[in-house]
Parts: C-alpha cells; sequence; structure tokens
C-alpha cells in the first residue's frame, strides 16, 4: 500500500490525466501487457447480479476499422490512430432475461451457486426484471439495462488506463441501427443477441487537452 | 509514478478487494478526507457531451436511511450499517434535451465554450439525440441514457473506494416509482426533473467475501 498523501495525489492526477482524446499518435502502441491489463479491469467489473451482460471486439485490422468510420462521427481521427479500438456489444434479451439458458451458465457454471440458491436467485430476479424496472416491457428497456452494466465496465479500462499513461476516448455516437448492421456484416455479430454499446479507443496523446471543466461539488452533492 | 510491477499489482489487487460489501462495521467511520476524495472522483468522471447528467444525495440521517430501507431489497443490512449512503439521480429531459437551459448553462458557464461552438455542439447534440439514439421518442429512452453515465461515476466511485481500502455495495434493487415518490416527500426532490439511478453504500466490511467469479477473458473477448 502506498503512503496515504502519495495515493491520494496519484488518484486526483489519474482523473486529471483522463479526457476525452482527440487524436493518438500512430506510432506508438500500447504494450501486450497493458492492454491486458485493461482487459482485465473490464472483465474484473461489477454488474448487476453478477451476470456480465458484455462483450467486447478488440479491431486492429485496419481494413475494418476503417468500415467503422463513416458510423462514427465524432471519431474520425481517433479510430485510424489509436493503438487499440475496442467494441463493446451488450447482451439482449436472448441472454439476459430471467428465464434463459445463459442466466443458468452463470449460475452454475462460473458462480457455482448451489441449486437451492440458483432458484431463489432466479426468483428475485425475475421479481427484478418484472416488477420494479419493468424491463420486460420492451426489448430497448431490458438492452438499455444491460448497456448501463457496460458503462462500469467502460469507466473502469478508462481509469486503469490512465493510471497507466495511456489516453482513451469513449464513442457513443453512432447510428446504431447501421452500426449493428455493419456489426453484423463484418464482424459475424448476431444482432439478435447482442447490440452495440459503444466504442473505445486507446492509445497516447499527440497534444495536451484543454483544461477539464466541470461543475464544482457544491452544485452536484447535498447532504442529508 | 509508480514503479511498474507494483503498479500492476495495486490495480488488480484494487479489482480484488472491490466486492458487493454485504454487511458493513457499523463503528467504522470513512475519512472526511476520503469520502471526498471517493466524491470527486464522481465529479471528475467522463459524461456524453461533458454534460454531467447526475446530482447525488448522501444520506446520513438515521431517520432518512431508514424510509429507504423498505424500498431497497437486497440491502437491508447495508443501509444501516454503512459509513456513507449515496443516491444517484439522473437528471431527465428537463434538462438533458438538447434546447434546454441546462445545456445551455453547461456550455455557457461550465465549458465556457465560444458562442459559435456552443451552436454547433447544440446541433451535433440534437442529431444524436433525435436520429442517432431516437432518444426523444420517449422519457424512458432519454431517462435511461442519462442514467448510463451516471453509472461511470459510480464505477469510477468505487474503484477509488477501493484503492482506499474502502468497501461499497452499489443497490439497483429497488422499485423505482415507489422510490422516486419517497425521495419527493422526504428529499424534496423535483421527480419530474430527476429520477433514481441507483443507491451507493459504503463502509468497512465485517467479513471476507465468497471467491470472486467471473468467465474467463476468452469467453468475453474477441480479436479482429
Amino acid at each position: 500500500m502506498m503512503e496515504k498523501e502519495k495515493l491520494r495525489d496519484f488518484i486526483l492526477d489519474t482523473f486529471y490525466f483522463r479526457h476525452a482524446c482527440k487524436e493518438f499518435d500512430p506510432e506508438q502502441k500500447i504494450p501486450e501487457e497493458d492492454f491486458q491489463l485493461i482487459l482485465e479491469a473490464a472483465r474484473l467489473s461489477p454488474s448487476s447480479f453478477g451476470f456480465e451482460p458484455w462483450f467486447f471486439l478488440v479491431v486492429q485490422e485496419r481494413s475494418l476499422r476503417e468500415k467503422l468510420l463513416p458510423y462514427a462521427w465524432g471519431a474520425k481521427r481517433q479510430i485510424p490512430t489509436c493503438s487499440h479500438l475496442l467494441v463493446c456489444l451488450a447482451r439482449k434479451s436472448y441472454f439476459m432475461r430471467w428465464d434463459s439458458d445463459y442466466i443458468t451458465y452463470m449460475m452454475r457454471d462460473i458462480q457455482k451457486l448451489p441449486p437451492d440458491i440458483q432458484e431463489l436467485k432466479r426468483q428475485r430476479y425475475r421479481q427484478f426484471q418484472e416488477e420494479d424496472f419493468r424491463l420486460l416491457e420492451s426489448e430497448r428497456a431490458m438492452f438499455d439495462w444491460a448497456c448501463k452494466q457496460t458503462y462500469i465496465a467502460m469507466a473502469n479500462m478508462m481509469t486503469v488506463a490512465a493510471m497507466l499513461g495511456i489516453d482513451s476516448c469513449p464513442i457513443e455516437g453512432f447510428h446504431q441501427e447501421k452500426t449493428n448492421a455493419l456489426l453484423a456484416e463484418h464482424f459475424q455479430v448476431d444482432t439478435e443477441k447482442f447490440g452495440i454499446a459503444y466504442m473505445l479507443c486507446f492509445g497516447y496523446r499527440v497534444k495536451e487537452p484543454r483544461e477539464k471543466t466541470r461543475q464544482p461539488l457544491e452544485a452536484i452533492v447535498k447532504w442529508f
């Protein structure tokens, strides 16, 4: 464990270092072990009920990146120049419904829960989906809920990257339907089962960002 | 900057330390400066277009925590025992629509963009909301989109807490409408403008968690 004062500085430095990088140095590649650690941060991220509603494509082939380019506005410079381009997919109802095979697999083979606990958890999960969040009413509500979890992995990947001195840029700005059609055609994504949540570029900045702007803490926190 | 090998270990230790804590030691309080750092991680988190669609309530009064208790199943032990209880609200259309006063305020007074850039950004934001994500079609789609951003702040708060040796537990399991009604009654929340995104408890564990379970990296990543 680091000394407390140093740790505080390191944490603040990390959050000030991270910004939405507009252009990366195309010559600089992220070391393999650093990128693995970024992926590990995603893998170890928490998710609702621990059901990991994500899947990640790492797109390094130039020709495939070029296909994504027309659909990712605001990222024209990032996609060609980044060291690593990640596309995060979120799992749809096919996987995430309380009665799916995937949920059974997660509880039985990954979480290794005893059968009676599996059943209890499934019923709680069902109540959560049916009553509390009314997720079963539309595929969109279900998908948006899965996407929320993928943003936890997104944040952790960006923060770990920043801790390693690696820049990133998240991309939400794409036409969802067209991008999904593209993923089906060129990435063998079954869009009945997965949809795109976001893209995330990693690499090294070519210039310093403008100063970070945020509302002050008093404007966004209230104590009771 | 730490030596590379130590930093890697520190990052992995952080992610293995974090778990959904089931019960906190009611006697142990988080030092003020640590909790401020956790809030700072939320404040410095990125959001779509930098519009910070979040607001945080910190609920320390026993009587108010008790009011939340009946609606947060799965958190019966966490809410009374945690050192700090945070309720994250997401901003609704009232704030987040492309033509709102809040968006003007964010671009002009916080981001301090020149007027012509404000206008360009507003039009891009409008296109994003109208065409790419079709957020304007329903209040639910708009709210879910705002909620996604709040999960970035959630992840960063949990990760920073873990770096400081502080445990956490996110709570999604509550009846949305009933909880919002409660927030309106006892927390002066205008539920036309805000809705609950999640709760997040912080404190110190009373016992060690069961071993972390996750799918292996090969099951969730594909390279192209």
